[in-house]
């Protein structure tokens, strides 16, 4: 009997190409952004924001300015995980929201692709150089943290799952 | 229509409570594994290594040395994915296994929810009084950083799931 919540887990890939005439819905957004929420976070702090751009000629923006998400363009809708330095914790764990900003940009692929859409994670943090024209473009104050920009669309060709099981990285009871 | 990848997402909760007598079985590990290594990765370099633990004595240890794993010691078993340096990248994206092992991490809390188990995050990386416990017990050897704790389990109680939604974070077209 087919998992199909695992199934989904073990057939997500990057999707860099979209159908160029078809959007995201807006209760598919809703619904996308919903999962990155339902994300874990360190002391359950959820240190996340979220922008959501359609309007072409933003998302043309973003590609123009980010060598690796030049899919954007061509993408329906970008969604832009950011940290909100509010809500990050202190010391040590000051790095913290990283993680949890990995694990609701994960979710937000996951449902994305649960929905019938595909969309790629391109890094932002930790570089200054894409972190500077994300924040220009979208307008992001003092105090957020551009994380990822997330293109998604319908995927405008069959998916191309790469099989990376290596039994080899597991070690039972010890190393 | 329920989506059952997208309600499995939504659902998903930290469990920290497990029936004392039932075990994962072993092709479910192999499965909650393989969803682990297919998160994505930056620039495909899957730089994660995975330690299973299924010994009493041994989740018995790990939860004696760390505060916020203790759970560990009535899970049935506890999966420690570890940042492995040798495809790690170089220069600024040196950090990026972070969110490489974020994701992963994230994939396996979501499988063992798929498949009626329940997991907890506990986090390990970047504190190296909890590292040093972890590496000792488990043996992990130079080059390799034990990333976190995952201790699963059957849940003992029915699911407490926090809602997250919060409509306020969504920022549309820019901030």
């Amino acid at each position: 009997m087919e998992n199909l919540a695992l199934n989904n887990i073990l057939t997500r890939s990057s999707v860099r190409t979209y159908l160029p005439d078809r959007q995201i819905q807006e209760n598919d957004i809703e619904l996308i952004l919903k999962a990155g929420m339902a994300a874990p976070s360190a002391v359950n702090r959820q240190p996340w924001q979220f922008v959501v751009v359609r309007d072409k000629s933003t998302l043309r923006r973003l590609a123009d300015s980010l060598p690796y998400a030049k899919m954007a363009a061509h993408a329906s809708t970008a969604i832009i995980p950011c940290g909100d330095k509010k809500n990050f914790l202190e010391g040590i764990d000051d790095s913290l929201w990283v993680q949890d900003l990995s694990a609701a940009t994960e979710n937000i692929l996951l449902a994305a692709h649960a929905l019938g859409y595909g969309g790629v994670w391109t890094c932002v943090y930790p570089h200054p150089e894409r972190e500077n024209p994300v924040r220009e473009i979208l307008s992001i104050p003092d105090g957020i943290v551009p994380f990822a920009v997330i293109p998604i669309g319908v995927p405008a060709n069959p998916p191309h799952i790469i099989d990376k099981w290596d039994p080899s990285k597991i070690h039972n009871e010890k190393w």
